[in-house]
């Protein structure tokens, strides 16, 4: 209701938009100006954005949101927008948590906006199961997904914490990162074949003698110069719609194990990660993630209540009469693991797990925590937006880095974030937690909860992001990527030129250009934002 | 000597490139007109190459051939080139089979054409061991790269067979496929950075803070939109100088084994070799090949003489008393294997192969088999030269398949071979051959070997261009792809139409448009051939 408020609802292009769409052989449930609708549609899951939907405080909404039920419509619509002057901005899940959804201003781009949601093509196309290969529309969403390949004893073996919501295509337009990727890959690995409708048209690569691809198309590694899909991941709505693409599947796991470890401390925890992403790829869990102690004490009082802390406790002291006194409570962290395969193999991982162990003094706590320890991911993945209606206001953020300078990244963000917050003098104290998640042999992703109180702050939401801001330069100055899953869209673009060349900034604009000459797709991420370029 | 006759030297242009070159800082010995050395690289190593090389047909050349050595002068090289329109072409071992070095006619573009050899820069910029990463020069030749790496117990494990001649930046540039990839991943899995000296200027991402990237830089997985080295990787001279380029390195293998398997017949040795892509990746050997029966009995009677046949039969018969008698000797085909890794894994590698051997009346045939079985590859690569010269016109190509076509194909395109051959009234018989060498998940890597013999063939060269465009035909008709490993260039740039929709094409087109307004990187491989456009 606020919302409508603060909405400028710019009837009359809709009416013109509305018209035209049906002419065009829309029909009037594949089109929607309703304004809730059209403020969801300009965002997303970051907390701005759910601050400004609590707040009615959208800014520029698009104009209509579409519902594609084809390909073909996709096409046309695309063929309007060139004719008519539209902008479209392709829509999944909405979970992005970079403004990637957010409207550029009127003064910026005058264009009607055009929001494109994709969740109702959502078939899967064809299955080859000889090949362990799938063809799905891209706007089926993550938890529909994995139902349906479920049906059929498969699994993509991607699962973003945001697979409810999360559609296909938006991991692959944001270069999504899943648990599971020790196993399964990232979508990069997983993807073998996207389907772009583009300016130029729809775009395919693969498709044998002129026909579309099917189950018996060539999908798999090639050398044959520029590949459309790299040129897809990692595209955040700016280069065309993603319609279909092409992944692995495989046979669901055999086995399913669990398993979770206790650490006296995080640097012997990470350590052991660090031992563990030095495996090789088949040897290491599908899953293992590292929490640290106030993670680790959060996931225990939320989910077994204060019976457990003396569970594990007197599991320590029976397995280490003499030596588990060193152990001091608010040092303990916990490594989370999910393995899978067959039999063999997950006892062949657990085994070498086992040898690693005892080199951090690791101690293994049995399944039900490490099962527990993974639905804590999922429920504190949802927490933030409670929070943000308790006056707290929490964000998660996302870094990559190498291993030897991993340990020194975790302590100096917090130390940089405690910092920042007093010489601000904002009340209470931040709540700065980190976890090791995806492993690589080169470093790790750490994943950040930052919190603060907006108690008494005036603009609570704009001091929460520059905090964040300077959270950002923390880990980019401890050695950190810019991002290792979430993208860049919005929200991280002003930091893209301490990352790519200038020579490179321009390029990526250049290519842009070169494809998109009337910029149709013109959401204006990453290195097409004005923030990337240094000029509005 | 017969080049000479038919190259007409364009001296006066010569004079003038060189004195601007010097005028620029270049000096004498980073530059060349010689004739044979131009010849060298207008060429590769395709057949008709070394045939051209041979007879002195070569067509156009490069009018000179600069050695960079560092990124500045890269750099340099394209301003000069943006400022006195020439045509640069990077060179790197001149190892490629697609004629991707070969200079656009002079109708087609008219500009002087430079060739940019990069073997003078071959530095390793830096070693991070801790983080198993290293920037390396991009000129740096195969070989060179192993020794410098092993002194320092090291290697990148990227084995491609041309590994004598070919160049980390050729790698990057055709999108390279070595022979361990099932341990070490291919070219994409390897590189972690590229810097391109592009018309643009000089293109890097991850280089924080706006200095240049080193050891502590965070390479490794990001989202940050579109990725140089996506567009860097199979760019084959089309976008800029690759001028070097960060990679994983790992500690040499503690342990290293061979092993061979003999199979009764292919079909046999090919379920066999599936089963094996589906184990996970680590349960895989580094390397392993399945040869079909011609190449098997063409490797015994080079490698060991004709004791080696009957030292196979008798292990047969003293291993299969009864059943030995249904192997055939025109049938028999034989896997060569390659585990590295420590003793235990490589211990549980070679017992998973184990298990599923039996399952395909395999047999293991010991250690030494596989050992040649590998030098034999190497050595088949350059026998092609040889052989051209005792009248022998043989080329291998690649291709990839999925699973459930590749018997069919190895078989179809063998068959086709045989009638084209016939339908053409050739000399004698074809040689047809073709191994299963890269695995993955959804399919494989098959690799054929072609030869003809060239008697009383008025044009022998253009004859087997013919054969081979045929076979290229037959792969792809039976769900083969247009190429695995060995790019496109121009030699199978008029496939492309069949392989990306028509918008691809020109979307490709696109980008090369907008960053790279006068075509500096004006070699016009695969999209950017004018057979790709339809055009000349
Ligand atoms: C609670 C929570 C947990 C999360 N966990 C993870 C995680 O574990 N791993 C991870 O990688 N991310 C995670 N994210 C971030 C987010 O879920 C991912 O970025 C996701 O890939 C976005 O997908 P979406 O379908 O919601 O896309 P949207 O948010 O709708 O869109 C994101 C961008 O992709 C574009 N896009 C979407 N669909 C298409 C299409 N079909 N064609 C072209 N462009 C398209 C949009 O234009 C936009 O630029 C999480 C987010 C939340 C809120
Ligand atoms: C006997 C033999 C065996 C082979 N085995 C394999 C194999 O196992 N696996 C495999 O993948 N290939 C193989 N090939 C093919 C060939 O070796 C590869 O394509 C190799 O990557 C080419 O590298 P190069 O340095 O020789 O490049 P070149 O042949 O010099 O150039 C190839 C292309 O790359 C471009 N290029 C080269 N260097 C740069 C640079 N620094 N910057 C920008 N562009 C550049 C050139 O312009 C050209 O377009 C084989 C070839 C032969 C002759």
């Amino acid at each position: 209701p606020k919302a409508v408020q603060k909405l400028s609802l710019p009837d009359e292009v809709s009416t013109e938009l509305l018209d035209l769409l049906k002419e065009n052989g829309f029909t009037s449930d594949q089109l929607s100006t309703d304004v809730d609708i059209r403020c969801r549609h300009a965002t997303g899951h970051c907390l701005e954005d759910v601050f400004r939907i609590q707040t009615g405080e959208i800014g520029r909404c698009p104009d209509i949101v579409i519902w594609p039920l084809t390909e073909q419509n996709c096409f046309e619509l695309v063929e309007l927008a060139r004719t008519f002057q539209w902008c479209l901005i392709p829509y999944g899940g909405g979970t992005n948590v970079t403004k990637a959804l957010s409207c550029p201003p009127k003064h910026v781009d005058p264009r009607p906006m055009v929001s494109v949601d994709m969740r109702r093509m959502k078939k899967i196309l064809w299955i080859n199961r000889e090949d362990g290969l799938a063809e799905i529309e891209a706007g089926i969403v993550g938890r529909d997904l994995v139902e349906e390949l479920k049906k059929e004893g498969l699994t993509m073996g991607h699962e973003p914490d945001s697979i409810e919501f999360s559609t296909l295509g938006g991991w692959v337009a944001t270069r999504a990162s899943g648990m599971k990727k020790n196993r399964y890959g990232n979508i990069e690995d997983i993807v073998r074949e996207v389907r772009l409708v583009s300016p130029s048209g729809v775009l395919s690569q693969n498709h044998h003698q002129s026909g579309r691809a099917h189950e018996g198309t060539a999908f798999g590694r090639t050398s044959i110069g520029t590949e459309l899909k790299d040129l897809a991941i990692g595209s955040e709505g700016n280069l065309g719609i993603i319609s279909s693409v092409v992944v692995r599947v495989h046979k669901l796991p055999k086995e399913t194990q669990y398993a979770s470890i206790l650490f006296p401390c995080f640097e012997m925890g990470a350590k052991f990660m660090r031992d563990v992403a030095r495996l090789s790829p088949a040897l290491r869990p599908a899953s293992i993630r590292l929490a640290d102690n106030l993670q680790f004490s959060l996931a225990r009082e939320i989910s077994a209540g204060a019976n457990d802390k003396s569970m594990i406790m007197k599991t320590l002291q029976r397995l280490y009469v003499g030596s588990w006194l060193r152990w001091k409570p608010e040092s303990i962290c916990a490594c989370s693991i999910l393995c899978e395969g067959d039999n063999e193999e997950v006892a062949f991982q657990l085994k070498q797990l086992r040898k690693i162990l005892g080199k951090y003094e690791g101690i293994e706590m049995g399944a039900s925590n490490g099962a527990s320890g993974y639905e804590m991911t999922f429920a504190i993945a949802y927490i933030r937006d409670f929070a943000l209606s308790q006056g707290i206001y929490g964000e998660s953020f996302e870094t990559f880095v190498p291993w030897s300078r991993c340990q020194a990244l975790c302590d100096g963000v917090k130390r940089d974030v405690q910092a920042a917050h007093e010489r601000r003098f904002l009340p209470g104290k931040p709540v700065i937690s980190c976890r090791i998640t995806q492993l690589y042999e080169e470093g790790a992703c750490v994943y950040f909860y930052m919190a603060i109180s907006g108690q008494g702050l005036s603009n609570p939401c704009d001091t929460f992001a520059a905090m964040e801001h300077e959270a950002r330069e923390s880990c980019m100055r401890h050695g950190g990527s810019l991002s290792h899953h979430h993208g860049v869209g919005k929200v991280r673009s002003c930091f893209l030129p301490k990352v790519n060349s200038p020579a490179l900034n321009s390029w990526l604009r250049d290519i842009k250009d070169g494809i998109d000459k009337q910029n149709i797709f013109g959401a204006r991420n990453g290195a097409l934002s004005p923030d990337a370029i240094g000029v509005d």
